[in-house]
Order: C-alpha cells, then structure tokens, then sequence
C-alpha cells in the first residue's frame, strides 16, 4: 500500500536495500507526500522538518539575515535532495527557510525517521555526510560566485539560465525575485537591468523581461 | 609508545571509546603529529590531506577562484578540528588551501585511516557529519557576512578582533592578509586603514597597525 512512496526512496536512497524490512517501514512511516502551490512556504525556518525529495517543480532554500536580507542557498530540481530542512536554527545559527518557487511536489521524511535509522544504519549515515558535504559545495561555490562576479554578470547570466531552461526569450520575474537570487539588492537590478533595455539587449514589461538580442547579453556574461 | 596520540584522540574524538582495539590501532597508525612554520603550506589543495586538529597555534581554510582571489572559509584555533582537507577537488569544485598563519602544531589522521574506521563504526560516521555540519553553518555565517556588512565594518571588525585575541594595540599584519580575510581587494584596506588614520584611530607603520582609539573604533562596527 506504500508502494509510491517505497518505489520512490528505493530509487533515491542508495542505502534502501541494505535496510531490513522493519526499518524500511520505519522510513516509510515517517514519509508524507504533499503538494505545494507556487510561491507558499515549505519551511517556515522554525523547528526542522527533515529530509525532502523534490519530485516535480522548483523549491529554493534560502537564509534571511538580521536585517532581513535574503540569500539563496540551494535551488533545488526534481530529482534533487536536501538535508538543510532538518537544521534547527539553534544549531546554525542562521534560519533555513523552504519556498515553492512553482508548484511543486514533494515527499518528506520527517527527522525522528531519518535520526532512528541513522542510530542503526552506516549506510544512512553515510548518505547523509555525503548529501551534507554536496550541500556545503554547492553553497561555497554560489557564495564564492556572488562574492565575486559583479552584479551585471550574475543578472546576465540569471535570465539566460531562466531563459534557456524555459525555453522561451519571455521571462516572468520580479525585480525582487532576481535580487534575491543573484544576491543583490532590487535598486541595482532595477539599474542594470535598464540599462540593458536601453542598449537594447532586453525589453521590459510589467513582471516579463524579454531577451531581444541574446549574443549580446552572452558577452556581458 | 602512541601514548600522546592516543592520550589526543581520546580527548577530541567522542567516538574514541566507542571503537575495538584494532579500530584504534588503525586510526593511530595513520596519525602523525607535525610542527608547521610561521606561514608555511599545510595543504596545497592536491590530493585529500585527512582530518586535522590543531594543537597550538593558528591555521587558515581557504579556496582561491580561477581569477586567483583568495576567500577564507574557516580560520581554526588550537582545539579546533576540520574535515575539509579529505575533500579533493574533483567533489568539491573549488581547491580547500591550509596555511598555517602562526607556528602551529598539528595532528593529522590520514584520509585512508579516516575511511576505514568509518566503514565499520557509525559512530565515527556520525562524527564526521556532524562535523561536516558545523563547518557548512560557519562558512556560511562567514560569507553571509562578508556580502552582507560593509568592508570598513569587517575591517574594523577584523582589527579590534585581531587586537583582543592577542592582547596588544600593536597588530603585526599586511595589507594583503587583511583583505584575504575580510573577502575584499587590498586597495579596499588601504583606503580604509588610510581614512582610519587621518580621523586618529589607527596609527600605521610599516607591516604594523597600532590602535590610538579603541572606543572610535568600535563605534564603526
């Protein structure tokens, strides 16, 4: 009766087959599925939620500083896995917070499962190390990127992704959301990105940017 | 014979007790204990290093980007352990550099002792993650901080630091080691230390700055 969600970690979790039967149905006890409406909140950053496993949409999983500026830690793609919802702020001492950048679907295992079978399973554990080392990799290089790319290469090169990946020249984006993605504020996106209008590179519309000559944008990158 | 070593472990690993006596032969075998000079390589980024504690002295995890900037991502004090010279840049994408900042003594347990304890004791497993956790959270608070805050406050910052931790107004430091550890150019510091001198705060000498006025100092962080 569990078998979506038992076809689905034995797929995902490469330690699923050395686990006996009754901590198999541990993990599948502490596993929910849920959907998520774009733009609503997976994570609220309080308490920790656990092991999430991105099977349809986009989900970012950004940090808020004191002064309420936020940086995007991880962006996640189905197929992708992340461990940063099970770190309590006591730990961190930063806040993790989950967004549905569209509408997603995802299937959760709460942190009591994933602390019970790491009690008896190496191989959990070291699943585990594994996926928190990619996660500290990843984050290290998009930092180092943010710390060094100006703000012009990082905008550039964040519609061409958007671009690409949709596969169209129209991108619907706020001036917000790309500040937070790139890791600026919204005036400099608001400066840079009229001024690609005017040399012509992009168009502007309410909420849509439009690509109008991309080899230009690419030298900018 | 392994006396100090082992006295060390027992004391830094809380999984130590936990292992077989061949456990902890195997982990003894592939110790050593190294005195490292004042500015001297640790790690050069090549190859996978091993778990490192430091005994004495300062030591400093950087990566260095393609254009050759340098980014602290942890600095480790004596009592201080670190997991990151076992990542060799084929996983993480970026180099991990080690440099010793004073004379430091230094234990190492090598990569292969590391990976087999760890295949036969979760609790080493559990070790490694959790400190594996604790420097994700640290680099990030670190280059939150660094894109966040002003590069006058995290200079100040760094001096007043600097100044409490050794205990004198007179810091012995350069230009260059500054802006490597505040994420910013030299030209930046010596701009900063520049406009810091003419309002009276600081004093410069060559490869020396003295603190005149703590207190303006610290209005400024």
């Amino acid at each position: 009766m569990n078998d979506t969600r038992a076809e689905y970690l034995c797929g995902r979790l490469d330690f699923w087959d050395s686990l006996s039967e009754r901590q198999q149905s541990r993990l599948l006890d502490g596993t929910t599925i849920s959907r998520y409406k774009k733009g609503s909140v997976i994570h609220n950053g309080v308490g920790d939620l656990g092991l999430i496993f991105v099977r349809r949409g986009r989900v970012c999983v950004y940090t808020v500083s004191e002064e309420g500026r936020e940086f995007v830690l991880l962006r996640l793609f189905a197929g992708d896995c992340c461990a940063l919802a099970s770190l309590p702020m006591e730990n961190t001492g930063f806040p993790v917070l989950i967004n549905a950048e569209t509408e997603a679907d995802l299937m959760i295992i709460d942190s009591q499962a994933i602390k019970d079978i790491c009690k008896t399973s190496i191989k959990a554990e070291s699943f585990l190390r594994q996926l928190t080392m990619r996660h500290f990799c990843d984050v290290v290089s998009n930092m180092q990127n943010m710390l060094q790319v100006s703000a012009e290469r990082r905008i550039v090169a964040y519609i061409c992704r958007e671009s690409d990946r949709m596969g169209t020249a129209r991108i619907r984006t706020t001036h917000e959301q790309i500040a937070r993605h790139v890791g600026t504020a919204r005036e400099v996106v608001s400066r840079t990105l009229g001024r690609l209008a005017s040399s012509g590179a992009l168009e502007l519309e309410r909420g849509v940017i439009i690509i109008r000559d991309k080899s230009k944008l690419r030298k900018l990158m």
